[in-house]
């Protein structure tokens, strides 16, 4: 563990929870992505480990199971040298009829530092933050936010493209299921950029226009000229009844090939939150592009911009301690 | 890591193993709860790590689920700097036909310092303690004991109320599967306080009298002038056929209400070990009484606690092994 | 944590993956070997800590459970300072339909140094380390090799009789589903031992002999005279219809009791490599054989053989990456 090069106090993000992007001002989003490029580098050394949260604990308070975020977060806690505890609330003490709040405020009792949850209800994680003294991570409530999604993705895009701001960026597929299109419309529209939805009727949420974005029923129309094309999970296991006559279907009209590709600009980049369905909503070679996919890129920056934030709540919370 | 604050040796429990409570002695039962308190203190720190248990294996070997005790032990071993691997034995080897022996001998050959064991079983962590080199701990083996949640729910009333000498304690509801209940019968009964018990006849077992406690079939009789109200969770998954008419009707007559609580002292303590269950056993409100349940105070004494019970095993070992 | 006494550099493993026995040399067996030894000794102190993986991170990523491997990986990398997580892959997205490539380019994209891999599918893990960007250590894949499980075995064998060149070793049971056998034919056979399968020809692969052992049917023909007993798990989950008459006349003809071992050398070593079926394919007794059994310390010798195995790979990758 390198303590000497540890990086300077990192103190512009003030807030103590992080619930969602709606609500951060463009140089708090801009602190936290500058922040994750120096994790960005750590992570890619043979030493990843830093002192930073030495004495910390954070739990992973899992209500829906997710194996990358959850590993993400286990990751980014422990290279901080924090210690981490996984709670997979599936096969707890949910079955012995114990609630939620009931759930949370035990582990409250055992004084985390910074509680990770996810939940299958939008507004869990708010409810959960107004109920305990340790700082609260959205990793995805229901069809509400997910707010270091949209922010890696954003670190994703302004390390290729060396911006945000003025760039057309698409988002395409299953709109309405999905947290990570809302918090990166928030996030997108806060730093300047443009977003369109292209995405079936069927899959979008009502009034979702209000929220700034143009909206597209047919890909080639909406890919038109883009800087970005992110594809969404179609979130079969959410979906009542058939949405669609087919993933085959679907795929003909909203997957990703090159052939619809060919409508955004020679070098669009293609990002996916994973995991992705191939063949459904992109085509098995697009996602492997070389050049223009980065959704491996999105992964590595994943660990690196959940570094950024358990760091600034951690610094937070020595601040309200009086220690910072 | 503040190794520099690291509190004197500990070393007036002289077990290798902490099996049950019965048979510790006063002095022995203080010096835990001593202890313990130092912990307390410690874990409200921003800094939560000591170096106490490193270089130190402890395995988490659990044949039934159980969250929050998991956790604790969890949180306990990881602060005082101590390695801890999780198996759960639901998920194992088990289904390939090892039998519990096999896996704790398998186990101890990997060289743990201690195991905390939990197993549907009484006697199953006697039977393991015998056949191992490390130190064991019990984390409730059938409706035998759980000695940790004793000496936590002992911590949390001696910080409230001062004592335990002299106390009037209820514990109240299935004391038939309760290890909770046992374990507290002989911590409450060593330490001088007085146990009654209140519960239908079908939830008692038979000859429990002979333990030193009272008897009662009528809450509002049984809780008259308790210090202590403490409640059991309605362990449904244990039994076997009709217990009682519905939980509806043993909330009526057993369940804790402001009425039935009016019979204790005006300031009695409200306890349960935990996962609730909200409108069986408990009444919603009296669980979140501000001024008198302590449900959540006792969460926070079980990390204190088990890293005391951790720190005492460990120093035996050393002294076993000609280290201190 | 020791970092005074932390062994010599260890150089004499030149591989960057360790995906199998077969390829490797007498002196890199050798080396791994005489490495482990010094870990044996370490597992036994009280202080097992060592910084050798410290700013590592190694992850399990298992498609198969396994309790005792797995623990007995997160074991070796936890003593050797380093940060392990534990991936199921059975509970995980998987479900969701990511594919085995796409979940290991998920993990490598997160900067693992080294992934411990389990998998179904004989092959696996030389794919999979072909694709990213850290070592791959094969935890067993289908029935192809279990590399460590053939290190641990020698090296307990080694301990007890000073030597692999010139024994003799039976290897007994349902060897057609056994990576055990199979790794273990490649290092006994490297180092000089002479290798006999004992097995009914329903349990035997086609053209086996090829791998320069000799074939028996008949226990007492095929343990005559041998050094070694290596008794196989009967993998009956792997079965497809009736391999046998019942489990019972497996054991009358195959199993391991007194009296079909009485024609080995009358100090013959007994192995399993676990979990064990007592009554299946050996006999409680003799598994517990006090003088001869050595199945314990298999399991010892494996969180030793691990640990140097996880220090050879990492050393290998600080060299790739210009840092020894």
């Amino acid at each position: 563990m390198k303590k000497a090069e540890t990086p300077p106090p990192f103190i512009a993000f003030p807030h103590r929870h992080l619930l969602g992007i709606e609500g951060l001002s463009p140089p708090e989003i801009t602190a936290l992505l500058d922040r994750s490029e120096i994790y960005v580098e750590q992570n890619r050394e043979a030493d990843k480990k830093r002192a930073r949260l030495v004495g910390r604990t954070v739990i992973n308070l899992f209500f829906e199971s997710s194996t990358r975020t959850r590993t993400s977060f286990e990751l980014a806690a422990q290279r901080l040298g924090g210690d981490v505890i996984n709670m997979s609330v599936m096969t707890s003490s949910v079955k012995k009829g114990e609630t939620l709040i009931d759930t949370a405020m035990t582990l409250n009792a055992m004084h985390p530092d910074v509680l990770v949850v996810r939940h299958g209800d939008s507004g869990a994680t708010q409810l959960l933050s107004e109920k305990v003294n340790c700082a609260v991570i959205n990793a995805g409530d229901g069809s509400h936010e997910h707010p270091t999604q949209a922010l890696l993705d954003a670190l994703t895009i302004r390390r290729r493209l060396g911006r945000l701001q003025g760039l057309q960026v698409a988002i395409c597929g299953d709109i309405l299921h999905s947290r990570v299109a809302r918090s990166n419309i928030h996030l997108l529209g806060t730093m300047g950029a443009r977003v369109r939805l292209i995405a079936p009727k069927s899959l979008l949420p009502c009034g979702i226009e209000r929220m700034g974005v143009e909206v597209f029923h047919d890909m080639k129309d909406g890919l038109k000229d883009c800087d970005i094309v992110m594809m969404l999970r179609l979130q079969s296991e959410r979906m009542r009844g058939n949405f669609f006559p087919s993933t085959r279907e679907y795929f003909r009209f909203f997957g990703l090939d090159y052939d619809k590709l060919a409508n955004a600009k020679p070098d669009a980049l293609i990002m996916h939150p994973g995991p992705m369905n191939r063949g459904v909503e992109i085509d098995s070679e697009v996602a492997d592009d070389i050049g223009r996919s980065v959704i491996r890129e999105q992964v590595e920056m994943g660990v690196a911009v959940r570094m950024a934030c358990l760091e600034a709540l951690s610094v937070n919370l020595a601040k309200a301690e009086g220690r910072a």
